[in-house]
């Protein structure tokens, strides 16, 4: 869907409601695991982009967005920089697409962060991190229609090093996801939280308490978390949930019927989740 | 000084006790502040790159380090990366330099930012958020003679917002500076903090209790820091500190006298900072 002043959660409503799918499709592209029959013959940004136009056109039925993960870009350099845009671009207007990109910096800064990512990359949401506070958080408020996924509970193994912290008579992560909500208000831009699948209490608790906010979820694939556990705690009652899966799609055959495989895993995916 | 298995902070101290500068120049190239003359008859990429080399050109030998600030280099798109990666290959190999990236993500997605910033682009050192725990760190500490300054008390206004909430008996932020250490234990790569000269009493509290740790001070300059009190509060007893002003020196004239009104700048800071 092409960007406008919608609200990005009245979009993603509209996405899921015609394509049945709350799949996020991420976009993680790993030297180490492309299938080895693309790197024959061409450069690596070559391969990269062979294998991820694929597989899009092989899913973007089947996803109501793609998430494009910064990391494995900008470390092809500025030809991944390049390579990042072009493949942004080939994404359909059926499915949204989100920077996970998990900036935060002092105001000016992510001002041109914003700018770079709803601008210049036309994406129609971000991940950002709030360590250091509102003014990091706002300035990715600013572009109607985009919403700006802050880093809430996070699935990786150290996230509670910081996140299960008590504060007050609360958690940081539970005081973030309040700040953030308060941070949004009055903004043209939305908030939305990032909330793993590995941690289910903590997703239906935050659920409870924010009915309206849209979930991005990653941790179901290669990190284990389970989709059903998923919709039961976060997806009631028409709440917006987008549930992220990267390498369990990416790289479920590393043989010439890649794309064909990844279909098959988007497709099982996408079933558990509209149920 | 090229990079080798010498510790980052030993590789900082010489070039300190040489140069006797304390001085780190952030390269913030803001479309909106460039001299204006230079943006005539040439693209704002090319006018960028003019700008930059000439105040690295009529600086070095004031400064230690340069840190450049990515977000200002994506937001001109692919050719802003390239740039990014040119003009830090200009860099005299007498200052360090520093990736102002604010990066952190799971660990697999951090590993290749690490790759990106120390291999590809060949920095010494980078900015990195913690919100996400040890795993998003603990991948920027594996390259040897690198440190990751890791975001600890932030010179921001919304600052507070997170890193001054109470935990247990202690603030987030002290938490953090704890953490990080032990992250660092037993790692190729060095952990330093980012502590902004806007909290001279949490600056003073944590080079008490960390005497060896490296600390980026932004805050000084355009953000109203005294480098005085910086000083006086972090710099005691050979205690590592490097003094950040971007706006400051990069913007102390619009006109064609840029570049020496640069120099100029960062000579007072220099001077202020050595007594």
């Amino acid at each position: 869907m092409a960007r406008n002043s919608d609200l990005f959660s009245k979009r993603l409503a509209t996405i899921q409601k015609k394509s049945h799918s709350r799949v996020c499709i991420g976009l993680d592209p790993d030297p180490d695991k492309l299938p080895p029959h693309l790197l024959a013959g061409q450069s690596l940004v070559e391969a990269t982009r062979q294998f991820l136009l694929a597989i899009i056109e092989s899913t973007s039925d089947l996803a109501c967005s793609y998430k494009l993960n910064f990391a494995f870009f900008e470390a092809m350099g500025a030809e991944g920089f390049a390579l990042l845009k072009d493949v942004r671009l080939q994404i359909p207007d059926s499915c949204l697409t989100i920077a996970d990109a998990k900036r935060g910096d002092i105001g000016n800064s992510s001002k041109f962060y914003a700018r770079s990512v709803f601008e210049d990359l036309q994406f129609d949401a971000i991940t950002a991190s709030p360590y250091m506070g509102s003014d990091s958080i706002v300035p990715f408020l600013q572009h109607e229609g985009t919403c700006c996924f802050v880093l809430v509970r996070t699935s990786n193994p150290g996230s509670g090093d910081l996140q299960l912290r008590p504060t007050d008579n609360t958690l940081v992560y539970q005081h973030i996801a309040h700040e953030a909500v308060k941070w949004g208000r009055d903004q043209p831009g939305e908030v939305g939280f990032v909330v793993g699948a590995s941690d289910i209490p903590a997703l239906g608790d935050l659920r409870r308490k924010f009915p309206q906010v849209p979930f991005l979820i990653p941790g179901v694939g290669a990190q284990g978390g389970d989709p059903d556990a998923v919709v039961q705690a976060s997806a009631d009652d028409g709440a917006l949930i987008l549930v992220n899966s990267s390498r369990g799609i990416l790289y479920a055959s590393h043989e010439e019927d890649f794309a064909a495989a990844a279909r098959q895993a988007a497709s099982n995916l996408k079933e558990t989740l509209w149920t």
